[in-house]
């Protein structure tokens, strides 16, 4: 069976997004190049870690990730990514309001599933086949994963900032033995942990 | 002038002990093993890192760090570290309670500071002259120099474990920069890193 992974970029202090965020700052304020700045600017010195980000069968999102919006859809929003997502794959998306299926080009489709966590993740365990789940966040949709034991394998890529403030990863997902997958790599711009969640 | 450093063992969600520390359970429930073990499981392994804990010249810590006990002193408590215990150099105990200084064997004093962090901190700069001062815990003490700008350099032993609840780091202490201080090492039991304050 494939395994669930989930790959999140955190502060030194556990937020993965700055407080109040908007289609002006889709990562929160003060947050997006202090978060992700290594995936933009130094991708080339990351590639191994960018690679891995979207290199799974299929992926799960939450609506705050897809969107900005809130409530019923606007039908115009196909995400962030422009006409090309960097996913090449189904990417599940939950949400309390139903909608059609958004092919998108490149082998991204966007389904959109309502009823939990549980029925995104066969939707995309049988998606994905022998390849790996990503739970892509945001932190919400991910501390419910954990939470309910469903994440195998954890990389936390962490940056050198204390935000103080903004979606907390890993409120209320209890507590939970680690350990190391990987060797930790690189640079000060970021570093790159890989645990395994013990059970 | 001296640095200001500080060493934390610290979980993945920014913990740096359980809930409910007491005397049977000094760093919390469940957490003394999931924090601390590499320093003892496998200190031969981490000794520059375990070396570099106690390497400053005075040291300051929380009246919480050094006792179970709150509000007036039992003077027979002398601290959790034996006679002799490892910061062989002055160590400044933040109280509300006076309290008459404690020399230890091996060069040891406790002093006891009533008139807060700043006042604590001169008093530690002096007493450690060139070498570095250490800001020796707990999360709450930690987390006030931290706000208040006066740490330099902030080391984290990271433990590969989700908390989940207890004292955590980096609570109020604002939006803060940082760039790594050296390369990360480690191994399966904990990964170290450190990190200078940008200001």
């Amino acid at each position: 069976m494939s395994r669930v992974v989930c790959d999140m970029a955190m502060s030194v202090d556990g937020f993965v997004a700055g407080p109040n965020q908007s289609l002006r700052n889709p990562i929160g304020e003060n947050a997006e190049n202090r978060l992700h700045g290594w995936m933009f600017e130094d991708s080339e010195a990351h590639a191994e870690a960018i690679a891995a980000i979207v290199d799974a069968g299929a992926f799960i999102m939450g609506r705050n990730m897809f969107s900005p919006g809130r409530g019923e859809w606007d039908l115009d929003w196909k995400g962030w990514w422009g006409d090309e997502p960097p996913y090449h794959g189904p990417v599940f998306v939950l949400t309390h309001h139903a909608r059609e299926p958004i092919p998108m080009e490149g082998g991204t489709t966007f389904h959109f599933v309502t009823d939990g966590i549980d029925a995104a993740l066969a939707l995309a365990r049988e998606a994905a086949g022998e390849r790996d789940v990503s739970i892509a966040g945001g932190a919400s949709t991910v501390n419910q994963y954990l939470a309910a034991g469903h994440i195998d394998e954890l990389r936390l890529h962490v940056t050198p900032v204390i935000l103080g403030r903004g979606e907390r990863l890993f409120d209320g997902v209890g507590d939970i033995d680690l350990e190391p997958a990987g060797p930790v790599t690189g640079d000060s711009r970021v570093t790159h942990t890989r645990y395994r969640v013990v059970r």
